[in-house]
Protein backbone atom coordinates (compact mmCIF):
# COMPACT_ATOMS: atom_id res chain seq x y z
CA UNK A 1 0.00 0.00 0.00
CA UNK A 2 1.33 3.49 -0.60
CA UNK A 3 1.72 5.80 1.62
CA UNK A 4 -1.86 7.57 2.40
CA UNK A 5 -3.07 10.83 3.96
CA UNK A 6 -6.37 12.25 4.83
CA UNK A 7 -7.61 16.22 4.78
CA UNK A 8 -10.49 17.26 5.81
CA UNK A 9 -13.15 20.11 4.13
CA UNK A 10 -15.75 21.76 6.57
CA UNK A 11 -18.06 22.95 3.00
CA UNK A 12 -19.32 26.69 3.29
CA UNK A 13 -22.33 28.33 1.92
CA UNK A 14 -19.80 30.24 0.01
CA UNK A 15 -18.50 27.10 -1.39
CA UNK A 16 -21.72 26.43 -3.47
CA UNK A 17 -23.55 27.68 -6.24
CA UNK A 18 -26.90 29.11 -7.15
CA UNK A 19 -27.94 25.15 -7.46
CA UNK A 20 -27.42 25.02 -3.89
CA UNK A 21 -24.11 22.61 -4.46
CA UNK A 22 -20.65 22.92 -4.49
CA UNK A 23 -19.51 24.64 -7.51
CA UNK A 24 -16.82 22.32 -8.81
CA UNK A 25 -13.86 24.25 -9.03
CA UNK A 26 -13.70 24.04 -5.56
CA UNK A 27 -13.01 20.34 -5.61
CA UNK A 28 -9.75 21.04 -7.33
CA UNK A 29 -8.98 23.76 -5.18
CA UNK A 30 -9.16 21.32 -2.30
CA UNK A 31 -7.58 18.48 -3.66
CA UNK A 32 -4.36 20.84 -4.27
CA UNK A 33 -4.31 21.36 -0.76
CA UNK A 34 -4.93 18.28 -0.28
CA UNK A 35 -1.69 17.25 -2.28
CA UNK A 36 0.59 19.92 -0.52
CA UNK A 37 -0.83 18.29 3.01
CA UNK A 38 0.48 15.10 1.61
CA UNK A 39 4.12 16.26 0.95
CA UNK A 40 3.94 18.14 4.42
CA UNK A 41 2.74 15.46 6.33
CA UNK A 42 5.45 13.16 4.97
CA UNK A 43 8.06 15.46 6.43
CA UNK A 44 8.51 17.63 3.27
CA UNK A 45 8.68 21.73 4.00
CA UNK A 46 6.45 24.09 2.59
CA UNK A 47 7.63 25.29 -1.29
CA UNK A 48 8.89 28.77 0.70
CA UNK A 49 10.72 27.01 2.56
CA UNK A 50 12.13 24.98 -0.79
CA UNK A 51 12.35 27.24 -2.90
CA UNK A 52 14.68 29.70 -0.45
CA UNK A 53 17.18 26.27 0.62
CA UNK A 54 16.76 24.31 -3.02
CA UNK A 55 15.15 26.89 -5.64
CA UNK A 56 11.86 24.33 -5.34
CA UNK A 57 8.76 26.50 -6.07
CA UNK A 58 6.20 24.13 -6.14
CA UNK A 59 4.35 20.85 -8.21
CA UNK A 60 2.19 22.90 -10.90
CA UNK A 61 0.24 20.60 -13.12
CA UNK A 62 0.60 18.90 -16.13
CA UNK A 63 -3.00 17.44 -16.00
CA UNK A 64 -6.05 16.69 -13.93
CA UNK A 65 -8.71 14.10 -14.46
CA UNK A 66 -11.35 14.41 -11.90
CA UNK A 67 -14.95 12.20 -12.03
CA UNK A 68 -18.05 13.47 -10.14
CA UNK A 69 -20.15 10.91 -8.61
CA UNK A 70 -22.50 12.64 -5.99
CA UNK A 71 -23.37 16.86 -4.87
CA UNK A 72 -22.13 17.95 -1.88
CA UNK A 73 -23.78 20.47 -0.10
CA UNK A 74 -22.58 22.89 2.82
CA UNK A 75 -23.23 22.08 6.61
CA UNK A 76 -21.25 18.60 5.44
CA UNK A 77 -17.97 17.45 6.09
CA UNK A 78 -15.40 15.33 3.50
CA UNK A 79 -12.49 14.04 3.22
CA UNK A 80 -9.66 13.37 0.70
CA UNK A 81 -7.84 10.27 0.76
CA UNK A 82 -4.05 10.92 -1.28
CA UNK A 83 -1.35 8.67 -2.54
CA UNK A 84 0.94 8.96 -5.21
CA UNK A 85 0.12 6.08 -7.39
CA UNK A 86 3.17 6.29 -9.91
CA UNK A 87 6.86 8.35 -9.83
CA UNK A 88 8.44 9.06 -13.57
CA UNK A 89 11.26 10.45 -14.14
CA UNK A 90 10.03 14.43 -14.36
CA UNK A 91 6.19 13.59 -13.09
CA UNK A 92 4.29 12.09 -10.86
CA UNK A 93 0.88 10.47 -10.75
CA UNK A 94 -1.18 12.19 -7.72
CA UNK A 95 -4.53 10.34 -7.02
CA UNK A 96 -7.06 11.88 -4.49
CA UNK A 97 -10.56 10.18 -3.31
CA UNK A 98 -12.99 12.46 -1.74
CA UNK A 99 -16.03 10.75 0.38
CA UNK A 100 -19.04 11.66 2.34
CA UNK A 101 -18.57 8.66 5.29
CA UNK A 102 -18.96 5.56 3.18
CA UNK A 103 -19.76 7.30 0.11
CA UNK A 104 -17.58 8.45 -3.10
CA UNK A 105 -18.32 12.14 -3.92
CA UNK A 106 -15.26 12.50 -6.80
CA UNK A 107 -11.87 11.05 -7.62
CA UNK A 108 -9.30 13.34 -9.16
CA UNK A 109 -6.06 12.21 -10.89
CA UNK A 110 -3.64 14.80 -11.25
CA UNK A 111 0.05 15.13 -13.10
CA UNK A 112 2.42 17.13 -10.95
CA UNK A 113 5.78 18.00 -11.48
CA UNK A 114 8.56 19.84 -9.27
CA UNK A 115 9.35 23.10 -11.08
CA UNK A 116 12.57 25.74 -10.54
CA UNK A 117 13.11 29.20 -11.98
CA UNK A 118 14.82 29.36 -14.59
CA UNK A 119 18.11 30.58 -14.55
CA UNK A 120 18.30 32.75 -17.42
CA UNK A 121 14.76 33.99 -16.51
CA UNK A 122 13.48 34.04 -13.21
CA UNK A 123 9.65 34.51 -15.00
CA UNK A 124 9.89 30.54 -16.32
CA UNK A 125 9.65 27.47 -14.14
CA UNK A 126 11.55 24.69 -15.36
CA UNK A 127 10.62 21.25 -14.69
CA UNK A 128 13.26 18.88 -12.68
CA UNK A 129 13.73 15.14 -12.35
CA UNK A 130 11.76 14.19 -9.36
CA UNK A 131 14.12 14.69 -6.37
CA UNK A 132 15.36 11.51 -4.62
CA UNK A 133 15.20 12.05 -1.10
CA UNK A 134 11.56 13.69 -1.12
CA UNK A 135 10.56 10.71 -3.49
CA UNK A 136 11.99 8.53 -0.15
CA UNK A 137 9.81 10.56 1.49
CA UNK A 138 6.42 10.15 0.30
CA UNK A 139 6.96 5.98 -0.20
CA UNK B 1 -17.23 23.08 -38.08
CA UNK B 2 -19.47 23.25 -34.71
CA UNK B 3 -20.52 26.30 -33.38
CA UNK B 4 -17.82 27.82 -31.32
CA UNK B 5 -17.93 30.87 -28.99
CA UNK B 6 -15.08 33.00 -27.57
CA UNK B 7 -15.17 33.87 -24.19
CA UNK B 8 -11.99 36.27 -22.79
CA UNK B 9 -10.91 36.80 -19.38
CA UNK B 10 -8.44 39.40 -17.88
CA UNK B 11 -6.01 37.64 -15.23
CA UNK B 12 -5.71 39.46 -12.19
CA UNK B 13 -3.35 39.68 -9.44
CA UNK B 14 -5.66 37.69 -7.28
CA UNK B 15 -6.10 34.89 -9.61
CA UNK B 16 -2.10 33.98 -9.20
CA UNK B 17 -0.43 31.75 -6.44
CA UNK B 18 2.54 32.89 -4.45
CA UNK B 19 4.80 31.01 -7.52
CA UNK B 20 3.58 34.27 -9.16
CA UNK B 21 0.91 31.87 -11.67
CA UNK B 22 -2.90 31.18 -12.46
CA UNK B 23 -3.78 28.81 -9.32
CA UNK B 24 -5.53 26.39 -12.00
CA UNK B 25 -9.06 25.80 -11.12
CA UNK B 26 -9.58 29.46 -11.93
CA UNK B 27 -9.13 27.88 -15.38
CA UNK B 28 -11.76 25.25 -14.51
CA UNK B 29 -13.76 28.78 -12.96
CA UNK B 30 -13.16 30.50 -16.61
CA UNK B 31 -14.24 27.01 -17.88
CA UNK B 32 -17.47 26.83 -16.41
CA UNK B 33 -17.84 30.21 -17.29
CA UNK B 34 -17.03 29.75 -20.90
CA UNK B 35 -19.69 26.85 -20.81
CA UNK B 36 -22.30 28.88 -19.90
CA UNK B 37 -21.61 32.31 -21.89
CA UNK B 38 -21.59 29.10 -24.79
CA UNK B 39 -25.65 28.73 -23.99
CA UNK B 40 -26.36 31.96 -23.82
CA UNK B 41 -24.74 33.15 -26.93
CA UNK B 42 -26.53 30.53 -28.79
CA UNK B 43 -29.98 32.23 -27.34
CA UNK B 44 -30.46 29.67 -24.34
CA UNK B 45 -31.66 31.99 -21.25
CA UNK B 46 -29.46 31.58 -17.84
CA UNK B 47 -30.44 28.90 -15.63
CA UNK B 48 -32.42 30.92 -13.74
CA UNK B 49 -35.33 31.64 -16.02
CA UNK B 50 -34.91 27.87 -16.98
CA UNK B 51 -35.76 26.57 -14.00
CA UNK B 52 -38.88 28.85 -13.51
CA UNK B 53 -40.05 27.40 -16.85
CA UNK B 54 -39.13 24.37 -17.82
CA UNK B 55 -37.18 23.20 -14.00
CA UNK B 56 -33.44 22.73 -15.55
CA UNK B 57 -30.84 24.02 -12.82
CA UNK B 58 -28.38 23.96 -15.05
CA UNK B 59 -25.38 21.44 -16.51
CA UNK B 60 -23.27 20.21 -13.71
CA UNK B 61 -20.25 17.80 -14.45
CA UNK B 62 -19.68 14.41 -14.74
CA UNK B 63 -15.99 14.95 -15.88
CA UNK B 64 -13.89 17.11 -16.65
CA UNK B 65 -9.89 16.68 -17.86
CA UNK B 66 -7.82 19.28 -18.20
CA UNK B 67 -3.91 19.82 -20.02
CA UNK B 68 -1.64 22.44 -19.04
CA UNK B 69 0.70 24.00 -21.61
CA UNK B 70 1.90 27.23 -20.19
CA UNK B 71 1.45 28.77 -17.45
CA UNK B 72 -0.25 32.28 -17.32
CA UNK B 73 0.13 35.63 -14.98
CA UNK B 74 -1.66 38.68 -13.98
CA UNK B 75 -1.82 41.57 -16.89
CA UNK B 76 -2.17 39.18 -19.24
CA UNK B 77 -5.51 38.14 -21.58
CA UNK B 78 -6.11 34.64 -22.37
CA UNK B 79 -9.36 33.61 -24.97
CA UNK B 80 -11.17 30.56 -24.22
CA UNK B 81 -12.96 29.05 -27.70
CA UNK B 82 -15.84 26.77 -26.49
CA UNK B 83 -17.55 24.33 -28.61
CA UNK B 84 -20.24 20.91 -27.81
CA UNK B 85 -17.87 17.98 -29.21
CA UNK B 86 -20.83 15.36 -29.08
CA UNK B 87 -24.16 15.08 -27.96
CA UNK B 88 -25.04 11.80 -26.29
CA UNK B 89 -28.45 10.67 -25.44
CA UNK B 90 -28.38 12.12 -21.63
CA UNK B 91 -24.71 14.06 -21.79
CA UNK B 92 -22.53 16.20 -23.82
CA UNK B 93 -18.77 16.82 -24.28
CA UNK B 94 -17.86 20.54 -24.15
CA UNK B 95 -14.89 21.49 -25.18
CA UNK B 96 -12.43 24.88 -24.59
CA UNK B 97 -9.18 25.99 -25.47
CA UNK B 98 -7.27 28.20 -23.79
CA UNK B 99 -4.99 30.37 -25.60
CA UNK B 100 -2.62 33.81 -25.53
CA UNK B 101 -2.62 35.34 -28.14
CA UNK B 102 -1.75 32.18 -30.58
CA UNK B 103 0.06 30.06 -27.90
CA UNK B 104 -2.23 27.28 -26.59
CA UNK B 105 -2.06 28.11 -22.62
CA UNK B 106 -4.58 24.68 -21.54
CA UNK B 107 -7.45 22.74 -23.36
CA UNK B 108 -10.51 21.27 -21.05
CA UNK B 109 -12.83 18.40 -22.10
CA UNK B 110 -16.29 18.41 -19.81
CA UNK B 111 -18.68 16.02 -19.28
CA UNK B 112 -21.91 17.33 -18.97
CA UNK B 113 -25.44 16.81 -18.01
CA UNK B 114 -28.52 18.81 -17.68
CA UNK B 115 -30.56 18.05 -14.03
CA UNK B 116 -33.78 19.25 -12.57
CA UNK B 117 -34.58 18.99 -9.18
CA UNK B 118 -35.86 15.12 -8.31
CA UNK B 119 -40.06 15.52 -8.38
CA UNK B 120 -40.22 13.75 -4.44
CA UNK B 121 -36.61 15.02 -3.18
CA UNK B 122 -36.14 18.52 -4.43
CA UNK B 123 -32.10 18.46 -2.57
CA UNK B 124 -32.03 15.79 -5.18
CA UNK B 125 -30.90 16.47 -8.68
CA UNK B 126 -31.60 13.99 -11.78
CA UNK B 127 -29.81 13.79 -14.91
CA UNK B 128 -32.35 14.47 -18.06
CA UNK B 129 -32.44 13.33 -21.72
CA UNK B 130 -30.85 16.14 -23.50
CA UNK B 131 -33.50 18.58 -24.54
CA UNK B 132 -33.81 18.58 -28.54
CA UNK B 133 -34.45 22.70 -28.71
CA UNK B 134 -31.39 23.28 -26.91
CA UNK B 135 -29.40 21.29 -28.80
CA UNK B 136 -30.52 22.68 -31.62
CA UNK B 137 -29.69 25.92 -30.72
CA UNK B 138 -26.33 25.05 -30.51
CA UNK B 139 -25.43 23.59 -33.21
CA UNK C 1 -20.19 38.43 28.07
CA UNK C 2 -21.91 37.56 24.74
CA UNK C 3 -21.96 34.14 23.61
CA UNK C 4 -19.04 33.37 21.56
CA UNK C 5 -18.05 30.64 19.02
CA UNK C 6 -14.78 29.55 17.15
CA UNK C 7 -13.82 29.08 13.79
CA UNK C 8 -10.91 27.24 12.42
CA UNK C 9 -9.09 27.84 9.10
CA UNK C 10 -5.68 26.40 8.18
CA UNK C 11 -4.73 28.12 4.96
CA UNK C 12 -3.74 26.84 2.07
CA UNK C 13 -1.00 27.80 -0.81
CA UNK C 14 -4.14 28.91 -3.09
CA UNK C 15 -5.36 31.05 -0.62
CA UNK C 16 -2.52 33.26 -0.84
CA UNK C 17 -1.62 35.68 -3.52
CA UNK C 18 2.00 36.61 -5.55
CA UNK C 19 3.42 38.73 -2.77
CA UNK C 20 2.87 34.90 -0.74
CA UNK C 21 0.24 36.10 1.77
CA UNK C 22 -3.16 35.59 2.38
CA UNK C 23 -5.16 37.07 -0.98
CA UNK C 24 -7.68 39.37 1.33
CA UNK C 25 -10.60 38.75 0.27
CA UNK C 26 -10.69 35.17 1.80
CA UNK C 27 -10.59 36.60 4.92
CA UNK C 28 -14.12 37.76 4.02
CA UNK C 29 -14.97 34.47 2.98
CA UNK C 30 -13.81 32.92 6.05
CA UNK C 31 -15.42 35.58 8.22
CA UNK C 32 -19.19 34.67 6.44
CA UNK C 33 -18.33 30.92 6.92
CA UNK C 34 -17.98 32.03 10.92
CA UNK C 35 -20.71 33.59 10.80
CA UNK C 36 -23.35 30.64 9.73
CA UNK C 37 -21.18 28.66 11.84
CA UNK C 38 -21.59 30.73 14.89
CA UNK C 39 -25.63 30.15 13.69
CA UNK C 40 -25.66 26.73 13.88
CA UNK C 41 -23.40 25.91 16.72
CA UNK C 42 -26.51 28.04 18.68
CA UNK C 43 -28.80 25.45 17.45
CA UNK C 44 -29.91 27.63 14.14
CA UNK C 45 -30.54 25.00 11.13
CA UNK C 46 -28.49 25.85 7.95
CA UNK C 47 -30.38 28.02 5.51
CA UNK C 48 -31.18 25.29 2.99
CA UNK C 49 -33.71 24.29 6.05
CA UNK C 50 -34.95 27.44 7.32
CA UNK C 51 -35.94 28.27 3.56
CA UNK C 52 -38.33 25.62 3.50
CA UNK C 53 -39.67 25.79 7.14
CA UNK C 54 -39.81 29.70 7.07
CA UNK C 55 -38.42 31.13 4.03
CA UNK C 56 -35.57 32.92 5.17
CA UNK C 57 -32.65 32.44 2.68
CA UNK C 58 -30.00 33.26 4.60
CA UNK C 59 -28.29 36.86 6.37
CA UNK C 60 -27.16 39.05 3.41
CA UNK C 61 -24.40 41.87 4.65
CA UNK C 62 -25.57 45.69 4.47
CA UNK C 63 -22.03 46.38 5.60
CA UNK C 64 -18.42 45.37 6.08
CA UNK C 65 -15.51 46.66 8.45
CA UNK C 66 -12.13 44.84 8.43
CA UNK C 67 -9.03 45.94 10.20
CA UNK C 68 -5.89 44.22 9.00
CA UNK C 69 -2.81 43.99 11.17
CA UNK C 70 -0.50 41.30 10.31
CA UNK C 71 -0.37 39.15 7.26
CA UNK C 72 -0.60 35.20 7.27
CA UNK C 73 0.86 32.82 4.86
CA UNK C 74 -0.03 29.45 4.05
CA UNK C 75 0.66 26.19 6.44
CA UNK C 76 -0.33 28.63 9.63
CA UNK C 77 -3.36 28.17 11.26
CA UNK C 78 -5.76 30.94 11.84
CA UNK C 79 -9.01 30.73 14.25
CA UNK C 80 -11.67 33.45 14.39
CA UNK C 81 -13.55 34.33 17.41
CA UNK C 82 -17.74 35.85 16.51
CA UNK C 83 -20.61 36.82 18.62
CA UNK C 84 -23.14 39.43 18.02
CA UNK C 85 -22.16 42.59 19.05
CA UNK C 86 -25.57 44.14 18.97
CA UNK C 87 -29.26 43.26 18.03
CA UNK C 88 -31.35 46.02 15.97
CA UNK C 89 -34.84 45.62 14.93
CA UNK C 90 -34.16 44.61 11.54
CA UNK C 91 -30.25 43.98 11.69
CA UNK C 92 -27.69 43.15 13.28
CA UNK C 93 -23.84 43.67 14.29
CA UNK C 94 -21.62 40.18 14.00
CA UNK C 95 -18.08 40.71 15.11
CA UNK C 96 -15.47 38.36 14.00
CA UNK C 97 -11.60 38.49 16.01
CA UNK C 98 -8.71 36.25 13.71
CA UNK C 99 -5.98 35.59 15.62
CA UNK C 100 -2.63 33.31 14.49
CA UNK C 101 -1.62 32.26 18.62
CA UNK C 102 -1.87 35.13 20.31
CA UNK C 103 -1.51 37.37 17.87
CA UNK C 104 -4.25 39.37 16.01
CA UNK C 105 -4.65 39.10 12.36
CA UNK C 106 -7.94 41.25 11.54
CA UNK C 107 -11.10 42.46 13.01
CA UNK C 108 -13.85 42.22 10.98
CA UNK C 109 -17.20 43.94 11.68
CA UNK C 110 -20.42 43.14 9.57
CA UNK C 111 -23.84 44.69 9.69
CA UNK C 112 -26.54 41.57 8.47
CA UNK C 113 -30.29 41.08 8.12
CA UNK C 114 -32.53 38.33 7.81
CA UNK C 115 -34.23 38.18 4.34
CA UNK C 116 -37.21 36.31 2.69
CA UNK C 117 -37.61 35.98 -0.95
CA UNK C 118 -40.13 38.75 -1.67
CA UNK C 119 -44.16 37.43 -2.08
CA UNK C 120 -44.26 39.02 -5.32
CA UNK C 121 -41.51 38.82 -7.09
CA UNK C 122 -39.14 35.86 -5.58
CA UNK C 123 -36.21 37.17 -7.14
CA UNK C 124 -36.07 39.64 -4.70
CA UNK C 125 -34.84 39.34 -1.06
CA UNK C 126 -36.70 41.64 1.31
CA UNK C 127 -35.14 42.04 5.40
CA UNK C 128 -37.78 40.87 7.75
CA UNK C 129 -37.38 41.77 11.75
CA UNK C 130 -34.76 39.87 13.69
CA UNK C 131 -36.77 36.73 14.55
CA UNK C 132 -37.25 36.35 18.07
CA UNK C 133 -36.39 32.85 18.82
CA UNK C 134 -33.10 32.73 16.77
CA UNK C 135 -32.37 35.94 18.80
CA UNK C 136 -33.03 33.92 21.75
CA UNK C 137 -30.93 31.01 20.67
CA UNK C 138 -28.15 33.05 20.13
CA UNK C 139 -27.75 35.14 22.97
CA UNK D 1 -12.06 65.79 -9.86
CA UNK D 2 -9.29 63.45 -9.26
CA UNK D 3 -8.14 60.78 -12.28
CA UNK D 4 -11.28 57.98 -12.28
CA UNK D 5 -10.84 54.68 -13.88
CA UNK D 6 -13.67 52.09 -14.85
CA UNK D 7 -13.07 48.84 -14.56
CA UNK D 8 -16.01 45.85 -15.81
CA UNK D 9 -17.34 42.67 -14.53
CA UNK D 10 -19.88 40.19 -15.94
CA UNK D 11 -21.05 38.56 -13.55
CA UNK D 12 -20.90 34.32 -13.59
CA UNK D 13 -22.91 31.78 -11.80
CA UNK D 14 -20.10 30.62 -9.61
CA UNK D 15 -19.87 33.98 -8.51
CA UNK D 16 -23.02 33.68 -6.65
CA UNK D 17 -24.30 31.55 -3.58
CA UNK D 18 -27.14 29.16 -2.59
CA UNK D 19 -29.18 32.25 -2.77
CA UNK D 20 -28.76 33.22 -6.62
CA UNK D 21 -26.50 36.56 -5.62
CA UNK D 22 -23.30 37.37 -5.59
CA UNK D 23 -21.50 35.99 -2.61
CA UNK D 24 -19.96 39.35 -1.41
CA UNK D 25 -16.41 38.72 -1.02
CA UNK D 26 -16.22 38.51 -4.81
CA UNK D 27 -16.99 42.37 -4.78
CA UNK D 28 -13.88 42.66 -2.46
CA UNK D 29 -12.08 40.44 -5.19
CA UNK D 30 -13.20 42.75 -7.80
CA UNK D 31 -12.33 45.99 -5.79
CA UNK D 32 -8.93 44.72 -5.64
CA UNK D 33 -8.69 44.16 -9.44
CA UNK D 34 -10.20 47.53 -10.15
CA UNK D 35 -7.20 49.09 -7.72
CA UNK D 36 -4.33 47.26 -9.97
CA UNK D 37 -6.11 48.40 -13.10
CA UNK D 38 -6.21 52.31 -11.86
CA UNK D 39 -2.71 51.95 -11.55
CA UNK D 40 -1.75 49.98 -14.70
CA UNK D 41 -3.86 52.43 -16.67
CA UNK D 42 -2.16 55.50 -14.82
CA UNK D 43 0.90 53.92 -16.66
CA UNK D 44 2.65 52.24 -13.09
CA UNK D 45 3.92 48.78 -14.26
CA UNK D 46 2.59 45.63 -12.74
CA UNK D 47 4.14 44.73 -9.10
CA UNK D 48 5.77 41.54 -10.82
CA UNK D 49 7.84 44.61 -12.70
CA UNK D 50 8.15 46.63 -9.72
CA UNK D 51 9.24 43.86 -7.72
CA UNK D 52 12.38 43.71 -9.93
CA UNK D 53 13.28 47.67 -10.24
CA UNK D 54 12.31 48.98 -6.98
CA UNK D 55 11.39 45.97 -4.59
CA UNK D 56 7.63 47.34 -4.15
CA UNK D 57 5.86 43.88 -3.88
CA UNK D 58 1.93 45.90 -4.14
CA UNK D 59 -0.63 47.77 -1.89
CA UNK D 60 -1.83 45.59 0.59
CA UNK D 61 -4.71 46.57 3.04
CA UNK D 62 -4.51 48.84 6.40
CA UNK D 63 -8.45 48.86 6.06
CA UNK D 64 -11.63 48.73 4.07
CA UNK D 65 -14.96 49.32 4.74
CA UNK D 66 -17.66 48.54 1.76
CA UNK D 67 -21.55 49.70 2.15
CA UNK D 68 -23.97 47.01 0.34
CA UNK D 69 -26.75 48.46 -1.45
CA UNK D 70 -28.61 46.01 -3.88
CA UNK D 71 -27.81 42.69 -4.98
CA UNK D 72 -26.53 41.63 -8.17
CA UNK D 73 -27.28 38.20 -10.23
CA UNK D 74 -25.16 36.29 -12.74
CA UNK D 75 -25.76 37.09 -16.57
CA UNK D 76 -25.65 40.73 -15.12
CA UNK D 77 -22.72 43.60 -16.03
CA UNK D 78 -21.35 45.80 -13.49
CA UNK D 79 -18.90 48.81 -13.59
CA UNK D 80 -16.43 49.77 -11.09
CA UNK D 81 -15.63 53.60 -10.94
CA UNK D 82 -11.94 54.00 -9.01
CA UNK D 83 -10.12 56.74 -7.45
CA UNK D 84 -8.17 58.07 -4.95
CA UNK D 85 -9.23 59.87 -2.31
CA UNK D 86 -6.82 60.83 -0.38
CA UNK D 87 -2.67 60.42 -0.43
CA UNK D 88 -1.25 60.27 3.52
CA UNK D 89 2.41 60.25 3.57
CA UNK D 90 2.46 56.20 3.78
CA UNK D 91 -1.10 55.24 3.02
CA UNK D 92 -3.83 56.23 0.51
CA UNK D 93 -7.55 55.97 0.17
CA UNK D 94 -8.89 54.11 -2.90
CA UNK D 95 -12.61 54.61 -3.45
CA UNK D 96 -14.89 52.20 -5.52
CA UNK D 97 -18.25 52.82 -6.69
CA UNK D 98 -19.92 49.51 -8.03
CA UNK D 99 -22.76 50.15 -10.38
CA UNK D 100 -25.36 47.70 -12.71
CA UNK D 101 -26.16 50.82 -15.54
CA UNK D 102 -27.33 53.77 -13.15
CA UNK D 103 -28.21 51.61 -10.09
CA UNK D 104 -25.77 51.78 -7.12
CA UNK D 105 -24.70 48.48 -6.20
CA UNK D 106 -22.33 48.98 -3.57
CA UNK D 107 -19.22 51.21 -2.16
CA UNK D 108 -15.91 50.41 -1.02
CA UNK D 109 -12.88 52.43 1.09
CA UNK D 110 -10.01 50.80 1.04
CA UNK D 111 -6.80 52.29 2.78
CA UNK D 112 -3.86 50.90 1.17
CA UNK D 113 0.20 50.95 2.08
CA UNK D 114 2.74 50.63 -0.25
CA UNK D 115 5.27 47.65 0.52
CA UNK D 116 8.81 46.55 0.13
CA UNK D 117 10.24 43.02 1.82
CA UNK D 118 12.25 43.70 4.48
CA UNK D 119 15.96 43.41 3.84
CA UNK D 120 16.62 41.36 7.06
CA UNK D 121 13.73 38.95 6.78
CA UNK D 122 12.39 38.37 3.25
CA UNK D 123 9.23 37.37 4.77
CA UNK D 124 8.19 40.29 5.98
CA UNK D 125 6.98 42.93 4.49
CA UNK D 126 6.93 46.80 5.64
CA UNK D 127 5.52 49.64 4.61
CA UNK D 128 7.01 53.03 2.53
CA UNK D 129 6.47 56.22 1.94
CA UNK D 130 3.91 56.83 -1.02
CA UNK D 131 6.20 56.99 -3.88
CA UNK D 132 6.31 60.57 -5.29
CA UNK D 133 6.27 59.43 -8.91
CA UNK D 134 3.72 57.16 -8.84
CA UNK D 135 1.51 59.55 -6.93
CA UNK D 136 2.24 62.12 -9.87
CA UNK D 137 0.93 59.36 -12.31
CA UNK D 138 -2.44 59.16 -10.42
CA UNK D 139 -3.69 62.47 -9.80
Amino acid sequence: MPRTTHFHVDVQFGDCDPAGIVFFPNFSRWMDAASLAFFMQCGVPPWRELVKTRGIVGTPLLEINTKFVKAVTYGERISIATHIEEWRDKAFIQMHRVTRGDELICEGREVRVFVKRDAADADRLRAIPVPEDIKALCT
